[in-house]
């Protein structure tokens, strides 16, 4: 079997006159994306240009739906409960779907942001709410959500597709969970290494923990990042091993030439 | 031929903590609404709930894009752009979608909110990005306008069906336009001469101008309001009339007992 | 000594369109207010007039600030930072200065809204935060917390006159601290119930706890609310009894006939 | 008499996670600063971290006040209330003291954001909400206007110290008003050009209108930008030759040494 992997990547965080992200270098390099709905991120024009701009390159077009925080850039936990998140997860699913449906494009994924996703990890009732928003709003579309997580578990139990992720500069504990950013060694700093363990999960789906064990971890789909010089260069060079190594780049559910 | 009007009102205009509006009272007199999409009023959990109550009581349900102003509810005149204005309304028309969607409804119809209403009446170029923004986000729609105005132009010229709206409260000039809210008589006070302007309207469709002449003006729709006991016990009364006349009270391209 | 005690509301909490509150009425009954300012509630306009309405009554004017949540109405708990949480105090109580310097009036009291009073009633970092502020901000303010919390604490730490607050109708612990109202018995619904209790702290400093042991509470100020007109009744009833108990109605740190 | 000029910069403002400006490097050039106080750009955090970083190169700090308009950056024309702009301006202004308060600073002056500046260059009643807020708010603030505006005329009127301004890079009238952006010679391209009408204006107090003519034309300030590293190059250019010529950089009614 050919071995496929996903690179996504949060898009259109622009706002009105702020600029953030390196949106158009980033498409270059990824296969889906993951865009700002308007709540910790995103404006209307934002993402209207966003949506051209990922059609142009091909790009699978997911909904990122996050907290009610601007200032905070949907980063900070807040206190929700499910019938709300339930309500601006469809919400902003339809918004994003606006803009898809006027280019007759169809929406191919949700993924959470920032502390909504962290949350949804760990907390079930808030996953569930989730997963309920994405089957109604979105039937069809893949819900993506950290291996492992919450999120997962209860987009399968609704019957949802699932595409799980992984960090490529995050090191796993041997229960293969991320290690809290709070802890030393959280973090992998040297790129070659970041690398090695993405290939490790994508050729084995097995990954080294922090106590030295090896454990199982799938992932669909990688997470990388735009909003840095580096960020975009480790991206790139991620994208070129993969394909060095012959793994097909390819978003969750898609089929080759299709 | 039956003589036929629709009664339209806008609901879902509470926001957070904050109510506004006697939308259950008012429901139960109109036959469609208009639900605030989260810019100049409403909220998701708002607008779950008003769809949710639209639903129940068999009401036609549209979009009631504002302009993005919360503090001024969208009545106050900003400069705005024709790809601003088409992008927040095809925003707008997307959230309220997702919650018709996953009820299984379809929106029924568009009406832009206060200034961008009045605005849209009157600019040409605005009214033409509206008219675009509906077609393609929500084709089959009926896009409610003022009789006469430039909005009703615009929807007409891109094909878009049109509903033209008509104030039972309010004078019109012999060239069958509004005499501004400046002017000593632009508003009827005396509810009998309201009731009788919109008979004349929907019966013969001719009016009253202020200057005494008669024009001819068609109405497809009237909006009535639910802000206070007064507005809610005029609406009544309008309908009553309406009934007693033997006038068929039915939402813009809908069939009776369709 | 005379015994007295000021009663506090929160005013001020209406934003644009929408009304909350029955500012006037509870006006009539209250020796302090709270009053919003733009962040979970309130806004510019609401304020100046909020401000000339305490200074016509000769009430106490307090500043209310909350979190950044306006859809939230500042009842939710998001995490800060102890630097965001300072920042946001100093801004909130600067601009409801400015609305006092414009009237010739100095702020009276800061008392944090809703989560934010309630997070700091347990957290002492945040509490430590805010007192930091109200010094800095407000020198010579009072600052209003929870008999009993970390708020005070940190207010007497830092040198802030401090007002202790109790709540008519809530029960409390052997230890002196709120039932939690996830418990049946958290709230007082017999209005004699909570007017005695309030006696039985302003004229003996003590209480009786949900075990029916007496525990001792000081408290300065009383939180009465008006968003109902049981609310206002109740309220209305409470200055009554005072009044003819002869206990002396006062904001904290006043003096009679000042 | 020795020759003086203020340049002046728009800081502080980046929003969140927003960042917009170079205002480290700005702050090196300029000799007063114009701080954004959270209605079109700027929060608590940045408010604070800019007053901080001003009093250490000892630049003079005014408020910048805007619309309420963050997505549009203050920048789009909207329609306002006499009240309501006095009432915004109270607040910002008031917000923007306290964290000069808490750091023993008092504030300059005082620059109407955006739209707002350019509003109130020309509409009268506008422009006396503004000079009545400032002399309320911010007694002993100076006002900073375009030079030959209504506002620096109503700022006179209510007896506010007044600074007029003029753009390096614009061109005038004869009548001495800037030349529509919507016209092809509106702006100044070649800096030598710019820095030469800036020395004329300082030097003689004369300006060349597009027309050829000499006008007169007084300047107590120019605006420098710091949103590219272009605009940050003109101002360091302009200072060094405003040096060479031996013009003193002060702020407005500030002493030298003082």
């Amino acid at each position: 079997m050919t071995k496929r992997i996903d690179l996504n990547s949060d898009l259109g965080e622009s706002f009105g006159a702020y600029t953030i992200g390196r949106d158009a270098e980033v498409l270059e390099l990824i296969t889906s994306c993951n865009v700002a709905c308007g709540y910790h991120a995103g404006d209307h024009n934002v993402m209207a240009a966003t949506v051209e701009a990922a059609l142009a390159t091909n790009t699978a077009i997911g909904a990122h739906p996050g907290l009610p925080d601007l200032i905070g850039f949907g980063r900070r936990v807040m206190q929700t409960t499910p019938e709300d998140v339930y309500n601006f997860m469809v919400y902003q699913i339809g918004a994003l779907q606006a803009f898809l449906n006027v280019q007759g494009a169809t929406l191919h994924h949700v993924k959470p942001h920032g502390a909504l996703y962290n949350m949804a990890a760990k907390d079930a009732e808030l996953a569930a709410s989730i997963a309920a928003a994405v089957k109604a709003a979105a039937p069809g579309a893949v819900l993506y959500g950290l291996a492992g997580s919450e999120l997962v578990a209860a987009g399968r139990a609704h019957g949802v597709s699932t595409a799980t992720e992984m960090f490529a500069d995050r090191r796993y504990t041997a229960e293969g969970i991320l290690v809290p950013r709070t802890e030393a060694n959280a973090v992998i700093h040297d790129t070659s290494e970041a690398v090695q363990q993405v290939m490790q999960v994508v050729k084995h789906g097995t990954l080294t923990a922090v106590d030295g064990s090896q454990i199982a971890l799938h992932a669909d789909t990688i997470c990388v990042h735009g909003d840095s010089e580096e960020a975009v260069a480790f991206a790139a060079n991620l994208r070129r091993e993969l394909e060095a190594q012959g793994i097909t780049l390819l978003a969750p559910g898609k089929e080759l030439n299709a």
